[in-house]
């Protein structure tokens, strides 16, 4: 087994330079098929060629990371995460999974080891840039909707589909729905990734194997629409307020939501967006647009369904009553996902063998891993202890925590068969 | 008694043409003390001019009609509304108030009969464009704040006291909140004002006397702070979502203000502008930052007072159920109004003589009037009746109905004194 302790002060470069290179003057910004990302994937990709490892590119533009010579049909198990990160935020979500996987390739490289390993490095996971999550991976699995390939990027600018292809990208296989890898090629799938809640912090656990994640469904910019007037003069039963609509809605879902947790059921609900609109709203005027995101997530699909329907019958309800109407754009989903059994237990040996404090949780987050779980790749996930939550530059991962989760997937290759 | 019909389409030139130097697109946008609002001011002292009126600036820079050669200490009849709009509005909220006054005086004036009569045309009246309502009324009457006077502009550029001092107002006598005129001398004030709500239409009243006028409080800019998260990873209890607390606080609000109405109390609320942070929001982040404005409106500054106190208790209450706090910038009172009896009495048999219908209603959003009166000055209004409501460019004026409001303001000259 590799000791990958050595390998501690490259791990600390590795993320200082990535930071510097992607600091914004407030958190780090690595933005989906833009600068940010491909900086970070640029610094890598030379990193890596100084140690004497290939870097190429798959048909959805990820980076895939190989032994000198290996043959991209050969089985192989794969390490990987993401390169992108959301506007402002931390250093280590993603970074951390692509660090880890490349300090064992690293590692078995400098020793002649050499195997049956490769290194993915995901492009565009997080929403924040394009709306839509985990692209590159849900790209390799043939699942990204035509009309993702429309979706504007955040501010304005190019189109998802035209930023991929700007990168390389297999558009036309990626419209088609084609599986752009061989399925069975793929021994096992490990991703390390920073909780992102407060559970190990609370719960002194430096380490976590992941049982499964959570699916979610989104609308991006859903609208109420009511009548903008005056606010002085309208009383209140003549009234079509738009933003009175969206409030209502919000404490309807959350009265449900807290009724479903008494239940025992698995669900968070988020309105990220919202907002009057600025080019004509006024502190004396009732709104008469008011755009917002819902987002609900639950490890249970059919959770996730009844909660879409009860919400639509509570827009009907709202419209009746107050004389406003709700437009919904496309319905995003992603699915749930359970991590293989035979990983996790795996894993699981592994930190217990090491002695550590750890437990199986289950992700709240979304994570790559989870297309390639339900696409048939056994996968398995490593939380790493986490300060402060993710998406924001508070985020505070130990090294020395970071350094035990590497460890954990460096001593399950040989049992992975890599 | 002078007969204005024959200035029908005089009427129709002056807001043709304001409209069309006005035009933006959309509506007419005419800002408070800023381009679209000096340029109905440069069209209307010039045409006064013409007509061999005098026209100046009083020291609060709103404009200042006058037949020539008359005394600026005379007693006089005031006959006003306001020269700006909301952006995108429509031509008639204040302009016709000013239209209406401007054919008395030429009329008079080409008839060679003068008076004692002035004509008034304010500035900033609309709070769209610094947040502060009825500026060149509040600032005559020495009742600006002298924070109002740091208020920036709608979008950025000048302050409030820039804007004004740039048009050659007094701001040195405003922050000292002296009183620009002699209250004395102004025998009373009319002002002829679109209706702004659906009373009117509904009621087939083409004029109506205006018995009083609702006061308000406003925060600008209240803020509702949370923690900003991953949407995904954090459970119910552990939230503190600021879109939820605003959420919260709008339908208890509701609530209460349902249950004011039961009770017969006079109230409108409204929440104008809310929004989550552009520069941090996500669909996947649970927001940390809520901005939003609230206003209420009542006859009674009783019930403006109590039900102040009530949404304060309430922020409490959801501060501590949610984890969130608010936080609120100065609040803005305006102070209800009553309409002077007399004049009322003077303008409603004027329009009995006529054999119109039309009914003593009250006022729900603000006007220079109300300044006026609360400082004493005998104040009356005629609002005329107008489609589709005001600040939008949908406002639908009949001009015949307009004209009769001009009439009766003309008929009521002579009573008053002018």
């Amino acid at each position: 087994m590799t000791n990958l302790i050595q390998y501690r002060s490259l791990a600390e470069k590795l993320f200082a330079d990535v930071r510097e290179l992607s600091f914004d003057g407030v958190g780090v910004t690595r933005d989906s098929y833009g600068r940010g990302e491909c900086a970070a994937a640029d610094y890598l990709r030379e990193f890596a060629q100084a140690e004497g490892l290939e870097v190429s590119a798959d048909r959805a533009a990820n980076l895939v990371f190989r032994f000198p010579g290996a043959s991209p049909d050969a089985p192989v198990v794969w390490i990987g995460s993401h390169l992108d990160s959301v506007p402002q935020g931390g250093n280590y979500d993603g970074l951390a999974g692509v660090v880890a996987g490349l300090l064992c390739m690293v590692a078995r490289q400098r020793d002649g080891q050499g195997g049956a390993l490769e290194i993915i490095g995901f492009r565009g996971e997080e929403s924040a840039w394009f709306g839509k999550a985990c692209v590159g991976s849900t790209c390799l699995v043939g699942k990204l909707a035509e009309a993702d390939l429309s979706l504007p990027r955040r501010g304005g600018g190019a189109t998802l589909g035209e930023s991929m292809q700007s990168l390389g990208a297999d558009v036309d296989a990626i419209r088609a729905g084609q599986r752009l890898f061989d399925t069975s090629r793929v021994k096992a799938y490990l991703e390390l990734h920073i909780e992102q809640g407060p559970v190990m912090v609370a719960r002194e656990l430096p380490v976590a194997v992941v049982s499964g994640i959570r699916g979610n469904f989104r609308h991006n910019q859903a609208q109420c629409l009511g009548d903008a007037q005056h606010s002085g003069v309208v009383p209140r039963w003549l009234r079509h307020d738009a933003m009175f609509g969206v409030a209502d809605l919000i404490m309807r879902l959350d009265e449900h939501w807290r009724v479903l947790l008494e239940r025992g059921t698995d669900l968070v609900v988020t309105t990220g967006i919202v907002g009057t609109d600025p080019a004509e709203h006024a502190v004396s005027r009732i709104p008469g647009t008011v755009t917002f995101s819902l987002e609900a997530r639950s490890r249970s699909a059919d959770t996730l369904e009844a909660f879409y329907q009860l919400m639509r019958a509570e827009c009907s309800a709202i419209s009746r009553e107050r004389g406003v109407r709700f437009e919904f754009d496309r319905r995003l989903l992603s699915e749930p996902a359970t991590m293989d059994p035979k990983v996790c237990d795996i894993l699981s040996g592994i930190c217990a063998a090491h002695g550590v404090a750890y437990d199986v949780i289950p992700s709240g987050a979304g994570h790559d891993a989870a297309l390639l779980a339900n696409a048939g790749v056994p996968s398995g996930m490593v939380f790493v202890r986490n300060q402060n939550g993710s998406h924001n530059p508070r985020e505070a991962m130990e090294l020395d925590d970071f350094m035990l989760g590497a460890q954990v997937l460096s001593d399950a290759l040989d049992p992975l068969g890599a």
